[in-house]
């Protein structure tokens, strides 16, 4: 029986820091610098964080992380694959996301995408996600992938990956 | 410690029935009768299902289940309740549910929300749901509200109800 992987999507799948660093370009001329981000929420990092977001566009435009579709696609194969995005709280990304999914994972069919508000009720085996937020309330295996806001802090229990590669490494 | 309470919402706080035969009458100028849809799904009693269900307004104007709203204000407080909805097959659905959640039920924080294309990967200890096929995957308590799809078939494993009335009588 395959085991049952979740993948996050904001910060695993989604590149959103380029988005953001997009925003930052436009509205002020240049992105924050990268050494800036280090270990600062996005919101913290990102003033107009709620601007952004809420722009209409921000998540059906996002970038998708280097090297992802194609592990996620043999993951599909070796995993029972579900999409797992704590997406309520901006309720315009919801549509936006499901259809940046279609566009950029086709393989990906509906019943395997999940939007909740705190993904305490979710269950599976392995995790791959980018706050602890999430990772330290699952009870299965947890993958912590890199990003500017968690990079200064010890993984803990969890795997740490730094790229899609990683990825395939460590479950392929 | 409060259980974990998960409430459907298509059928159970949303009264979809009502929905389809409104648009039923507005289609062909009269409800179906009552009698014609026992036992039938919802997608067999209204050959017209998807047609009515994608028409923009389907969701964000259904009426509410009688007695619901001041049941799960109750409820919300007795229990750890999450609103779990099979939600994705109709991608312009989401932000309608979210929006009419919010309109009907505005004690439900976002934080409370999960849309998922099936309920496989969420756990809880009660699960209201007027599809077996939601309750069958279920290792907590499931309690079937009756629908005219589930009407002429044996509860099973499941506690049946057939009101918001009933429900408060069982749970609070």
């Amino acid at each position: 029986m395959k085991k049952t992987l979740l993948v996050d999507m904001d910060g695993v799948l989604a590149d959103v820091y380029a988005q953001f660093q997009a925003c930052e370009a436009q509205k002020f001329g240049a992105p924050k610098p990268e050494a800036y981000l280090m270990g600062k929420w996005e919101n913290e990092a990102f003033p107009l964080h709620d601007e952004y977001v809420n722009n209409g566009t921000f998540f059906i435009d996002a970038p998708v992380m280097p090297g992802s579709p194609a592990v996620l696609e043999e993951l599909n194969r070796a995993y029972d694959l579900f999409i797992v995005s704590a997406a309520m709280q901006f309720p315009t990304s919801l549509t936006q996301k499901q259809t940046w999914l279609g566009v950029h994972f086709p393989f990906i069919r509906w019943q395997q995408i999940i939007f909740c508000g705190t993904k305490r009720q979710i269950q599976g085996d392995v995790m791959i996600d980018d706050h602890f937020s999430n990772l330290d309330i699952f009870t299965g295996e947890g993958i912590l992938f890199t990003q500017p806001h968690n990079q200064l802090k010890d993984a803990g229990k969890n795997k740490r990956v730094h790229t899609w590669t990683d990825i395939a490494a460590y479950l392929l």
